[in-house]
């Protein structure tokens, strides 16, 4: 691993850890599936990855919310994402959270489209077989969950999400997602605040 | 002000900056409505005020989402909560946007019920009035979006609101805000990344 800067941050000076070049080792694991909404809760930048007509592909997202702890996820899109058929015709998508060190990619991700792109060969990114969908897991991301779509609601543009299966990469360096501002900005996780003590009675089983 | 250090960090020091006690001072200023997205796309924990029956409530939310830039924005809640009367009933809120030295507040405020306590007295926070609805402003809050309920969607318990009107507290020394991890942490704003070079053909009007 190397450790260097980002261009161009707005405010401060962050460190970001790189993986070094050579061969992609896979450290996804399997994860508790009802543990698998806290990623997705705070609001992280995600990628979604669909598998279509023999072909993978990845748009971004940064607009989704949990609905419950199984998890069942909303995500908003529609036919203007390529992603959408993918979506609507084999209903099912992995939901892949990348780290800081992806954040320059996942907007170019966003900005151009699988119709006419390789997005996994064009952004060097390594598509993982998952266990129960033909979707694939990204592996450079920190964590990814299967997901089968179980309704779209046309009026809101969004399609809700039954998280099936869910990896970790416990080996991932480079923890802190990203959150999009909305005007190309994206702030980055910072300090953890523990405030279990304020809440444990509160917390759904296992979490 | 004065800067006091919050006791239970996960894993780093952070530094608080606190309001000293005396008389509130207003500061929220009115804020361009097609901007008011960005307080909400990155994903913060909010609080939700609402007025029924001649009182004022406020629960905390993690679970929201945009829907489109105008904005329209998606929560979740349900019967199981008290401000979901209110929110049926007289279909408006205000989204608040709390920062990290609301954090314990927050989490209190989440824990208890409405029913039976005035939650603004509770928590020695400011209700003022909002400018288009009877919901108030939170005016220790970093930004207030004033909302109409346009929609309820029993099957996925969740309600569509449309913001009208955006408050900006200019003079809130402390803009980081804090986001649910769901297990009783909360991951505070670090370091802004500034990618707008990557995506300016691609930004809303007016952001």
């Amino acid at each position: 691993m190397k450790t260097v800067s980002l261009n161009n941050m707005a405010c401060e000076f962050i460190d970001i850890i790189l993986p070094t070049g050579g061969q992609f080792i896979m450290a996804m694991k399997s994860y508790p599936l009802e543990k698998a909404f806290t990623f997705i809760e705070p609001g992280p930048v995600l990628l979604v990855t669909t598998y279509n007509e023999s072909r993978y592909n990845i748009m971004a997202i940064t607009w989704h919310m949990v609905l419950d702890f199984t998890p069942k996820i909303a995500v908003a899109t529609g036919p203007w994402n390529y992603s959408f058929n993918a979506l609507l015709k084999n209903r099912e998508c992995v939901l892949a959270v990348p780290t800081i060190e992806l954040a320059e990619k996942t907007v170019h991700i966003g900005d151009c489209s699988g119709k006419t792109i390789d997005k996994f060969q064009q952004f060097g990114l390594t598509a993982l077989p998952a266990e129960k969908i033909k979707a694939p897991l990204i592996g450079e991301c920190l964590a990814c969950i299967e997901c089968k779509v179980t309704d779209y609601l046309e009026s809101q543009n969004f399609f809700v999400l039954q998280g099936i299966n869910a990896w970790y990469d416990e080996e991932h360096k480079e923890i802190r997602k990203f959150h999009a501002n909305g005007d190309g900005t994206f702030v980055t996780d910072g300090p953890t605040l523990d405030l279990r003590n304020l809440m444990e009675d509160k917390l759904p089983a296992g979490v």
